[in-house]
């Protein structure tokens, strides 16, 4: 009898993975992952980069490198995490990573023995619970409104709880929900955050993705004590085929970091690193940026004008400025675990909310996606649900 | 002050990494690291395959993919296993990882608690330890001959230890011996695994570099019981860049390293799965791992021999058929980790033995590489590390 470890009791197959293998299909409307949209992608460019880096530093592009990544990749993004997150660092602070989803692993390991606890949104990303769930951590979920997360409330948890060693946000169009904390918010949380030095993990996937209103600095340019460290990632602003994200933090964490990847992964891709680098030399990233906010802005409008149409008034749902998603409360009745069934059946998909509770509840809650899927299908797919839904109103 | 997990403080800079980044200078003659040789990369093949890829399908390149990896690809390895290895499989039954110590971090992972205890030859591969170590087990290493793992030897610990969860194994060119078990010793461990049914991690990054004798069958093709977890890559017969290895196992076990894929990682690159897997369809892959080998072949014949020749009888180390390693030990009395500051003066490096050592000590063995430097520095920096040695003989 094969034994395994107990931190696989905790983990099973992420409900997003799942739905993901059966919204493959062609015929589904998903607004399951949350995948950028393919169309969109700059694959002549892309190309052009990849031809570059092999006829110019194939023999490099193909080696071993460094663990903390590319160098000319990491000036590049620190450059970038200057003008677009107001975060003076440079590359000597950056680690790569293959994908954030590393990122969120290496934080976890680096921060959490089993029983010590996580603090995060309610809800927050499901894949960041199922990451620091490999290292057997208790979650506190701290309440939120339209803003984000109620500093009160996390005061009144960091007053009265022992072992809290690390707190997990996404303060830029939070993944499910779709908001964004204010200045003031941010602020304020620096001001606890100082007051308990706790380390945190400011998840910034979405930041660049904003429709409307002005850009917000990063708690990471506020903090002055070295304990915030920012996840970024290409998943969003370019392609998540290459999996290429990366941690910024000071010294002695990314130290850490760094000992975490070496004993981990080694290090990221380095053909993809040079490539993508390459990409930014060669392009303007920040006009595909504009391409992608543009679209999705108009799939988030149509998607949410949509609800708004068609959703019966029992069903809340947040209007983001910015990001991939959507999130809608369902009366407390409702089981969108069960209605994705019927949804499936009528061919369309959502993640269910559950998941992104990390200690359960909350089935009549769900997240919905606009950046993957063209205008028509949004249209026709919302409709679809609102249906599905009014059928499971008492 | 920020706190970190207790598994931090196992983890340190890796010996090599380390050495590496000195050793990045163009005056060193390293044989330190692991690394292909770069002039036999198969760049302009490559180039092609990417263009193709990003050409015909470069909107799926650059978007997700399934956690267990791209389905053209698992089904070319599993077809190159059955002939390579005599592993039967299929593509269901392989998972893709970034890099093969992605597999190694998994593996740990998916079978150890802190305190389980860890089979491992002694010495072992030191990255496989420094994956282990995140887990905080119990190292025990068995002794070998020049044949590997001894068998009786493991049979003792097994009859007398509680809590064997996992054994890690390197049957063939084992790094840093260079040693590879003959087809009995296979069998009679294959016996002994199936009577105390305890998990193998069999990694196998250099089986096909052999440069003399009969391919050997993988442990994995003489597992009846699904204990056998069988870690590949592409690093060595094409290119480390791209980070891509690959788990082979039973659906029991897969499914864990499924699980805590999807936790720490999501996927492994898709435009680097991609471009393998064209790679491999436009091109003869067997013919590039002929070029490599003929190549080592020379090379590892040039460093022994030059060995031979040049370093002091009190001196002994191993001719391996194959792989990248060659590993020797000196006098007990002279300390590898103090002479490589000596070998590195003269812009000579290797890898101390220590490191491939769970349990440390044996701090008069050496690893050294042949397959990364020309001939002629080969010849160049053995003469001098003889010279190096000589002044420490007492």
């Amino acid at each position: 009898m094969v034994q395994f470890a107990t931190r696989m009791n905790n983990l099973k197959g992420s409900a997003i993975r799942e739905l993901l293998a059966l919204a493959n299909k062609p015929e589904i409307i998903s607004f399951a992952g949350g995948m950028p949209a393919p169309e969109l992608f700059p694959v002549d460019k892309v190309r052009a980069a990849a031809d570059a880096v092999l006829t110019e530093e194939g023999r490099i592009a193909l080696q071993y490198t460094s663990t903390d990544g590319w160098p000319r990749l990491r000036e590049q993004i620190a450059e970038r995490m200057g003008v677009k997150n107001k975060i003076k660092t440079d590359a000597a602070h950056i680690l790569m990573t293959s994908g954030s989803q590393q990122g969120l692993d290496y934080s976890a390991r680096v921060f959490l023995n089993p029983g010590d606890v996580v603090l995060m949104e309610s809800p927050s990303y499901l894949g960041a619970i199922n990451a620091f769930k490999t290292c057997e951590p208790t979650f506190i979920d701290i309440p939120t409104d339209k803003d984000g997360m109620i500093m009160e409330e996390l005061e009144k948890v960091l007053k009265t709880t022992k072992n809290v060693k690390m707190i997990y946000v996404i303060p830029d169009f939070q993944n499910p929900s779709g908001r964004t904390w204010p200045l003031e918010r941010r602020q304020k949380f620096m001001e606890i955050i100082n007051k308990y030095e706790i380390p945190v993990i400011e998840d910034n996937p979405y930041g660049e993705l904003r429709y409307e209103g002005d850009f917000l600095p990063a708690l990471k340019s506020m903090d002055t004590k070295g304990l915030v460290v920012f996840l970024g990632t290409f998943s969003k602003i370019l392609a998540p085929g290459y999996r290429l994200g990366w941690v910024c933090a000071d010294d002695e964490i990314l130290q850490k970091y760094n000992f975490m990847a070496q004993a981990a992964a080694l290090q990221a891709s380095t053909i993809g690193m040079m490539e993508v680098s390459k990409f930014i030399d060669m392009f303007d990233l920040d006009e595909h940026v504009n391409t992608i906010r543009e679209c999705y802005a108009r799939r988030c409008k149509l998607m949410v004008d949509t609800m708004e149409k068609t959703f019966p008034k029992e069903v809340t749902f947040t209007r983001p400025k910015g990001g991939l998603f959507t999130w809608a409360e369902l009366p407390e009745y409702i089981d969108t675990k069960e209605m994705a069934k019927q949804a499936l059946a009528q061919n369309v998909a959502y993640v269910p909310g559950e998941g992104f509770f990390p200690n359960g509840g909350n089935h009549h809650c769900m997240r919905l996606n606009y950046s993957n899927m063209p205008d028509d299908r949004i249209v026709k797919g919302i409709t679809i649900l609102a249906d599905v839904i009014k059928q499971n109103l008492r």
